[in-house]
């Protein structure tokens, strides 16, 4: 019901919603449909089991996002929701705050998640009133990578056996953009 | 950031969004300066001593939405927040509701509430599923129920000595509105 | 052990007690046996599905009780409990509140309710200083509104489609009661 | 308005009550005036600063009698709140329990804590099953001791400089009671 | 990894460490081998049903060990955990506090308890500031009373049918020592 | 008196104790003197207003060690309590986390905190298997980046504008070492 900002690719309507109970059932059979995708690069695919974990995490990401812990919201395309952006670690203080995201594979190369960040990021820079806003990818996690270069955002540094996947360390590469550059 | 709704009266752009920090300034020198035509129809107006006890409100609206308790929208005209529209006692079992409002005493007789209630009343019918709204007013608060009457609620009740105010018992009058009307 | 009043209908001594431990085990036995009628008219009989989850509610009556958000008697016949009586949505600042029985259906027809509920009233009229009490009774459900009426609660409202009940909208009667008269 | 048990001395109604707000008033008024007299013995005098921590000891009491924690009961002589009889330390499992009492010092040697302890000893030995009773008195505190001894509790034990008073250690009487003797 | 003290009994090393997760196992599998002993006399024991429940009592130790509601030691013999000492309700005002232990069966008789409490006592008596420490055992149980004996504890009270075990009431001895003595 | 490990430099004892209640005087004093220094870097020094904040911090320190969230421990120098060595952001999944440390300015330049953290470290990758530890310090915290390059930490990358103090975005530089290099 509360929207973001909204907008058309094509003859597709785009629109960021606040996430809700109306969303739960199709964000889920995506997690089902794309999990091993998912998992790969999203750790928390892993602890969803069911209909209502996802439930439960909706409802959890309305809730941070009224107490402005993070800011949560759905990409819905003509009505259907796909995937999500988010802002998290936000640091008001210090000006900075980290983006994630990720869609359907079944949507993925149509442009929708760059232009969906773009637009979460001019409102968000503006809004929160931030100076820099990062992306944490996985080094070998290309598509993520993409799309923060994509976004203009510059490589600023590469955090070596950061993460652990399937008994292998993995590194983080990090990629940051400044309001005012 | 989160909007529910946005439209147009004259050259005027009116939006109903999700409560925000960025409104508390505005609403509650709203509360400050028209003290004491709201607090004849609302009692919670005496419990609004500082900028602090309406920061605490906005945070609070926005949780209660998030659990969806409530749903609560700050009417904002051209960016300024003037008033409150929202839906309590969400009884989603029985679909059924009731509806509150209030907005600056300056920008009343424009139709504003009106339709801003009405476009409302439209989406939460549509997107609750609900089959009742109720208007609850107090029989004296003209304005109020002048506002049910013309959205085409219905008189449903008289609540004798429901309310106390300046230590003389006031009755409450009920509209309701059914969806499929 | 805790009393709110003692007294005799014939032979019979009926109390009014702060629920406890001790009488879980015979409302759940009536609310099995009275399956069918009481869920008829009260709703929470569909979520008591063990002596636990009574045992649970009695818990929560006696806390609720203590402080001050409701006041719950079991209604005891030599000893024995057979029912509840019930003061909800307590309002002192605007000195009103609503009332809510139910009884073990064998036991219905001798006046125990009526004279229950008579001296119940008494007791909270005048040491919760209250002006108003409600009874609200579904418009089919006979012998509760019988109750009202015989304890000279006047009709007060209809409110329409207030409750579904079998996929039909039922109505609500509201009668109601002043201090003062 | 719940009574644990009533009973007359002379002309006197003693009641033994759930303690209640309006108990708050008179209790508070005996500990100001009782101040130097009740501090000696009871630690907890010292806790209690203005009628609204004896308002919240009260809300406290009734909540924790709710939840069985403890059964704490206002001593009332027609209708006047003197005192408090309660059972803490409540042991189902073992069997056993302590009393606590005190009572307005102007009311003192007219048997009204004896006999009140009597029957609220009556009560709880049946409707906890309870096995023994304790009684804890400091060494020097001869009318609690009296009141022990009055009600045939036996001499168990000398707890030695269990208590700093003073910064002087004082030592425990414990006395006990079983109910099958 | 945090140790309260460190001494030898001939070539074992004996540590008092605060309780950690790495104790679990060993912890669990003495009370699994020594259970039919140890729950005659420490009725906590029929609460651990799995290595989960006891993972769970030494999450609760660290952290009332860290609110200083308790102080609880395991003991380790070089490197394994073979029992607990603890100090409970520690009454910092008065100045006393109980004492508690257990160990491994097949380690009981070679003075590690004692030595343990010992060195144990020593700390908290001097830590904590206290007047009195208290040790109670169950009548029968021999072994704890030779502890409190050979520790120089002195007899003081006998609390008569304290403890229900077997349907049987059985009595408590309680043993004191005194820092200036 | 739960200690970590103890050690000699020199003629003087260095122990890293738990934290506890008998550490906050000394602590909270240096924070006083060297409030202009500490606050340049370590931004929780302006939370710190009294004594009783800094007991707080230390009865969290403990509750957090406790839960196994953080390890804090306190630097005491022949029992003198004069810095904090602590570990945070642990994650146990992936096998890394953070090390922070402070110490009294009159004591700095004699080894002690990099000899504090060698022996904290050697503790920590063991006792936790970690894979990585991190140092973060600000580029131009010289005394602190000359900690982590003694201690054979190795520059990762340059936080850019990651903190804002003054007005001014400083970077952060990020040091890591690995357990089995």
């Amino acid at each position: 019901m509360f929207t973001l900002t909204q907008f058309k690719i094509g003859n597709d309507i785009v629109k960021l919603d606040l996430p809700e109970n109306s969303h739960v059932k199709s964000l889920y059979e995506i997690i089902n449909n794309d999990y091993l995708s998912l998992k790969r690069w999203l750790p928390w695919v892993d602890e969803i089991h069911s209909i209502e974990d996802e439930r439960k995490f909706i409802e959890m990401a309305r809730k941070d996002t009224a107490l402005n812990k993070t800011i949560v919201s759905t990409i819905l395309i003509n009505g259907k929701a796909v995937g999500i952006i988010d802002l998290h670690n936000i640091n008001r203080k210090n000006m900075r705050a980290e983006i994630g995201y990720w869609i359907s594979r079944d949507i993925q190369g149509h442009g929708i998640v760059t232009e969906s960040v773009k637009r979460f990021i001019e409102i968000v820079f503006k809004e929160l009133n931030l100076n820099k806003l990062t992306i944490i990818a996985e080094s070998e996690n290309s598509k993520s990578r993409a799309v923060a270069e994509r976004l203009n955002f510059e490589y600023e540094a590469t955090l070596k056996e950061h993460l652990i996947y399937n008994n292998e360390f993995k590194d983080y590469i990090v990629y940051s953009k400044f309001s005012n550059r």
